[in-house]
C-alpha cells in the first residue's frame, strides 16, 4: 500500500535571520530538508510531497533529484493548511505521514515503527515524554489510556499541564479518513491558522484508534528555529557519528572534536586525532592514522597510510603505506601509488605520483604524471600555466629533480634523468641525461654591504 | 548626581602563581580590570577610582587611558580598608559603587538596575541565590523581608546556613552615610582586616533602607582566584559571544570551538567553521565563509569572500568575492581588491593586490603594489630586503609572472609584461615586454649518478 | 616485606574490534598496561607479575623494560584462574595486589593507602560508592559493618540491590592465605570461570579481617571495554593534566582543548592557546606563548619564546626569546640559539641556527650549521641530498643569503658573505665575498602573449 509522505518546508524561519530558506541550512553537511527527504526515501513504496512556500524556489531546486511532488503554500496558514493543499495529490487508499523540513534527525526506524501500526482505521501519533513539557501540546488520555486529544499549553488545565507526554507533530493518518478531517478543519483561533493537530480530536470522536509511538532518541523530534538550535542539533549529529565510528573500531582522540559532514568509513585500527573534518565520502583503510587538524573531502586512503597534522586532501586517491604531510595539500585529481610521500608545504593537483616517489618540501606539482622512485627536491615548481592554457609535465621512473627547479610544461623528463638544482627546464631531458639550466657561480671580493638608507 | 565607582585591584592573587597582577590576566583578550573599568565607564556621569597595591605600577600603566583616580593600598587590610583609602576622593553627595577587578563579567544592565534604586538613604546590595551557598556570606532578612545583616559562613547558625541568598560584595552606598560607616569599621577579627560588608549591619541599625538586586546571570559575580577559574570564566565569556553571533544570524559549526577576543561583527549568512580565533576588531561582510582553524585579527572581510582552512589574517583589508587560503598568511598592510586570490603557502605583507589578481602558491609578496588581473606564478618571491633596507616592487595590470621568479626590489614591472619562469628580475620591465633572466638548458648524456658514500 | 603485584592483561577485548591487544591501546600517549605497570613500579619493594594471553607476545614485548614476571594464561578462565597461574611465583610471606591492565588510571596514592592497611591476617578491598551501582558486585556488610561477601547483580536480593558500595576488583590479599583460597576456587557458575571475588567469602568465613579503601576519584577504577570508554578515559586523563597545568600557573585558553601525551612542564606565566598537542617530554620556559593548533614533541623551549599558530616542533631545542612560526616545522635535530627567528612555511632539520639569525619565509634548512645574525631570504633551499647521500651546509656569521637561493651541499659560506638573490651556489664563498650565480636579465619587446588553445 503506497504511503504518502508530506514534508512541510514552507515556513519563513525569520529567527534564522537568513536569506536562505530555513530548511536549507545544514546539519552534518546536508540541508535539513534533504535529510528528511533522504530518510523518507528509504521507506519502501512511498510518494513524497514537499510543501514549499517562503523561498520555495530555492527549496524546490535544492531537492529536485528527489522527484517529490512539489506543493506550493504561498500564504502559509498553518500545518493543517499545508496538508489541505497536498490533499488532492494524496492517494485514496493508503495513509499519509507528515514530517517537517526543520525536524531533520527523525530516524527511519522510528518511522518504520509508526508504519507497522498503520491501518485504515488507525491514526499513529509520534509522542515523547519530556522532563519539562512546557510549551508543548499535551497528550490527553482517558481512563483506558486511549488518546483523546492534544491540548495546547495555553488551553491546558493544571492537571493537564502536569502531563509529560507531548505531541511531536509527526503523525500517520489513513487517507480514507484524513481528507474529510482536513476539510473539517477551521481557523477559529487566535492565530487564524488551520492546525493539523485538530484532527486528533476528530479521530477520537469518530472512534478511530489512536496509537502512539515514541522515538528512541529525543533529538529525533527536535526542531530548528534559530542558529542556536541548528548548532545544538549539529553537535547531536556529530556525537552520533563519533559514537558509531568508535563502536566500529576507530580510535578518536576526542569524540567532541571530529566533524563528519557526509559519510566516513574506517578500516580496522584507524586512529583519528583531534579536530579533523571529513566531508563528502571518505574511506580510510586499515591502520590509517590521521593527525590533528586535517580536512579530508571525497577521498580514499589506503591501508597503513599516515596523514600528518594540518593536511588537506580533496577529491584524491591515496594508496597504501603513503606518508603525507604535515602541511600538505592534495587538490582534486591527485593519485598516489603506494609508498609515495608528500611532505610539508607541498601542493599537488591532477598529479599521478608513482610508487615510492617523494615530493618532500615546498613544491607545487600540477598536471603531472610521475613514475616510480622519483625524488623531487625542495622548491620544485611545475610551471603548468602560461596565463591562459594548462600544460602537462611528464616524469619517468627514477628521476632526480634537484631543488628549486622550474619545470616549464609541456615538458618531459625521461626515466633515470637528473636535473641539477636551481635549473629551469623547458625541453625534453632524455633517459639518464643530466640537465642543468643555471648560471655559473661568480664570487666577487670586497663587496660593500648596503647601509641603512634615510627614509 | 555623580557616582563614584571604586574598583578594587590591589590583591596579591598568589594562587595565580604569576609575575603579573591577577587583575591583568585576560578574559576574551581583555584584562579583567580593564573589563570592569570598561563596563563602569559605560555608565553616565561617574568618577572612577582604581585601588592598586600588589604590582600596582603594572595595573596603573595598563589602565591609564581610563583616567581613573589611582588610590594606593600598599599594605592591603581588606575591602573596608580599600574603601577607607578612597574615601577622601569620594564626592560628598552621590553614592559609591564598589566593584572588583577580579570579578570581570559584571554587566552594565545589572549596575544600571542598582543605580536606579539608589537614594541618599538607600544602600543597594547585589545578591544572588546559589544552589550551594557554602562559603559565602548569607543575606539575613527579618520577618518583613528586610535585609538585616550579612553573616559569614563560620559565624552562621544552622538556620542561617540554609539561606541560599548570598552576598556578591558588589554594593552601592550613599556617600552621605558611607564615609561615617567606613570610619566606624574595625579590624577585630581573625584576619585583622577591615570588612566592607560590616557596613550592612550599620546601615540596618541606622534604619537606612537596604534593597537588593540580582544579576541576570550567575557568572556576572564570579570571581577569579586561580587559572582554573580564569579558564572557566573565559569559557563563559566565549559562550556568550557565540550565542550572540548565532542569534544575529551567523552559523557556527561548533559554538564551543570559537574564540572571540575582541569584537566580531558578521554580515548575513556568514558561516564560521570549527576552531577559529578572532582577535581585536574583525568585521565579516555578508556570505563570508571562514574555514577551520583560521585566525583573524583586526581585519575587514568583504561580502562573499571565502577564507579557507588554516588561514591567518592580521591588520588587513580584504575586498569582496576574494578567495583566500588554505594555508595563506596575510600580514599587516595587506589590501586585496575584489576577486583577488591568495592561495596556499603564500605570505603577503604591505601588499596592495589589484582586482582579480592571483597569487596562488608558495610565494612571498611584500612591499608591493600590484595592479589588476596579474598572475603571479608559484614560488615567486619579492626580494624586498637587502639586509638593512626594505624596497618596493611595483607591478602593473595584466602582468604574468612566471614561476620561481625573484623580483629584486626596487623594481617595476609595467602593465602587460611577461616574466619567464625561473627568472631573477632586477630592473624595469616595460609595458608588454617579455623579460627573462635564466640560463639556457644544457643536457649531458651518460651522467653517472652519485653512489652511496661511506660515512 | 616484598609485595607481589599481579596485573591481569590476558583478556580478548573483542569490543575494541582491534588487531591489537586491548591493553595496548593508549591513554595520554601511553598504553593502558604500561600505565598500570608504571604506577605499580612506583611502589617500593615489589615484584611485578604480568598475566598475558590474547595477543600476549605483543603485550610482553611492549612491556619488556619493566622486567615483570610474565605469566601466560592462554585459555583464560576468569580472574581467579589468572591468579592461580601466578600463584607459584608469589612469595610465601608478603601480600599480593591485583590490578588490571584495562583499568589504567589507578593512582599510586590509592595503592599506598591499601598497602598501609595490609597485614598477614587482613584482606584489603578497594570499593567505591556509585550513584548507579547497577551491574556491579555489591559489598555486603554485617551489622558491625564488617564486609561479609560480594554479591553479583544477578544474585542480589532487592535489599542488596540498593547497596551503592561496589567491588572494583582491586584487592590486596596476604599470600599466607591467598594460595589456599585460590586452590579452593571452583568454576561452578554459569560462565564456568574461576572468580577471584569468591575469596572474599572465604576470608570472611575464616575470620580474616576485610578492610576497605576508597579511591579519591571514580575514574581511578574505570575500566575500558570499547573505544567509547577509551575515549572517555582519555578525556578524564586530559582534564587532569589541564587542571594540574593551570594550578601550576599556566594559562590555558581552553582546558578542554589541550592534549598532553607524555609530560609537559611549564615555567611561570606560560600561555597555551587552543587545540595544542604535546607529546613525549616537553619543557616550556617562563613566559612562553604557544599559539593555536601547535604540536610540540620532545622539545625544550627557552624563556620568552613565542611560538605562533600552526607550528610543529619535534626533537628540537629552542633557545630564549626566539620567534617561531606561524606555519613553521622544526624537525629533529633543530637547535635554535637565542633570538633566532623561524618564519612561515619554513622547515628545518638537523640545523643549528645561531643567535639572532632569521629564516623568515618559505625555506628548507637541513643538515646545516649557521652562525649568528644571518639573514636567509625567502625561498632559500639547502640542497642537502643528491638522491643517495646527505651533505652539510656551513654558513658563518653575518651572512646575507638572497631570496630564492639554492645552496648545493656540501658547501661553505663564510662570515660576512652575501649571496645574490636567485643564485645557485655550489662552491665556497669566502669571507665578505659577494657570490652570484644567475643569468643576466634580458627584455624583449613586442612579446606575443599566449592565446587560448583548443583542447
Amino acid at each position: 500500500m503506497t504511503q504518502d509522505i508530506v514534508i512541510l518546508a514552507a515556513g519563513k524561519g525569520s529567527r534564522m535571520k537568513s536569506s536562505f530558506s530555513k530548511v536549507l541550512h545544514k546539519i552534518g553537511g546536508t540541508s535539513m530538508v534533504r535529510r528528511v527527504l533522504g530518510t523518507a526515501a528509504q521507506l519502501d513504496d512511498t510518494q513524497l510531497h514537499l510543501i514549499v512556500g517562503h523561498q520555495g524556489e530555492q527549496v524546490e531546486q535544492a531537492c529536485q533529484d528527489f522527484s517529490a511532488n512539489i506543493v506550493w503554500q504561498n500564504d502559509p496558514q498553518g500545518t493543517g493548511d499545508a496538508l489541505r493543499r497536498a490533499a488532492p495529490s494524496l492517494s485514496d487508499a493508503g495513509a499519509t505521514l507528515t514530517l517537517y523540513g526543520d525536524v531533520p534527525l527523525i530516524q527511519q526506524s522510528t518511522l518504520e515503527q509508526m508504519r507497522a501500526l498503520s491501518t485504515p482505521n488507525t491514526l499513529v501519533l509520534l509522542t515523547i515524554h519530556l522532563e519539562n513539557p512546557h510549551g508543548y501540546g499535551r497528550i490527553v488520555r482517558n481512563a483506558d489510556n486511549q488518546v483523546m486529544a492534544i491540548v495546547e499549553q495555553k488551553d491546558a488545565s493544571t492537571e493537564q499541564l502536569a502531563i509529560q507526554e507531548v505531541n511531536t507533530g509527526i503523525l500517520l493518518a489513513p487517507n480514507g479518513k484524513l481528507k474529510a478531517w482536513l476539510d473539517a478543519l477551521t481557523n477559529d483561533n487566535a492565530q487564524g491558522e488551520y492546525y493539523l493537530t485538530d484532527i486528533i480530536a476528530m479521530a477520537a470522536s469518530q472512534g478511530v484508534e489512536i496509537v502512539t509511538v515514541q522515538p528512541e532518541h529525543e533529538w529525533e523530534v527536535a526542531g530548528v528555529n534559530d542558529r542556536v538550535q541548528l548548532a545544538a542539533l549539529e553537535r547531536v549529529w556529530q556525537q552520533q557519528q563519533a559514537e558509531e565510528l568508535m563502536r566500529n573500531g576507530a580510535t578518536l582522540l576526542d569524540p567532541v572534536r571530529i566533524d563528519v559532514r557526509g559519510k566516513l568509513t574506517t578500516g580496522q585500527d584507524c586512529v583519528i586525532d583531534i579536530n579533523c573534518v571529513f566531508e563528502g565520502s571518505v574511506s580510510l583503510g586499515a591502520n590509517v592514522e590521521v593527525g590533528p587538524n586535517c580536512v579530508l573531502k571525497n577521498c580514499t586512503i589506503g591501508d597503513n597510510t599516515i596523514i600528518k597534522a594540518n593536511t588537506l586532501i580533496e577529491d584524491s586517491a591515496v594508496g597504501e603505506s603513503c606518508d603525507i604531510g604535515p602541511f600538505a595539500r592534495l587538490r582534486p585529481g591527485t593519485e598516489l601509488a603506494k609508498k609515495a610521500k608528500i611532505g610539508n608545504f607541498v601542493e599537488t593537483k591532477k598529479a599521478l605520483i608513482g610508487e615510492g616517489s617523494k615530493v618532500n618540501h615546498l613544491s607545487y606539482v600540477g598536471d603531472t604524471k610521475m613514475g616510480a622512485r622519483v625524488n623531487v627536491g625542495a622548491g620544485t615548481i611545475t610551471c603548468n600555466y602560461d596565463g591562459v592554457n594548462k600544460f602537462q609535465t611528464s616524469i619517468g621512473n627514477d628521476v632526480f629533480v634537484g631543488s628549486n627547479t622550474s619545470l616549464v610544461a609541456p615538458v618531459e623528463i625521461q626515466s633515470g634523468a637528473t636535473i641539477a638544482a636551481g635549473s629551469t627546464i623547458t625541453k625534453l631531458v632524455a633517459e639518464d641525461q643530466l640537465a642543468f639550466g643555471r648560471a655559473k657561480q661568480m664570487n666577487k671580493d670586497g663587496w660593500a654591504r648596503p647601509t641603512k638608507q634615510e627614509k
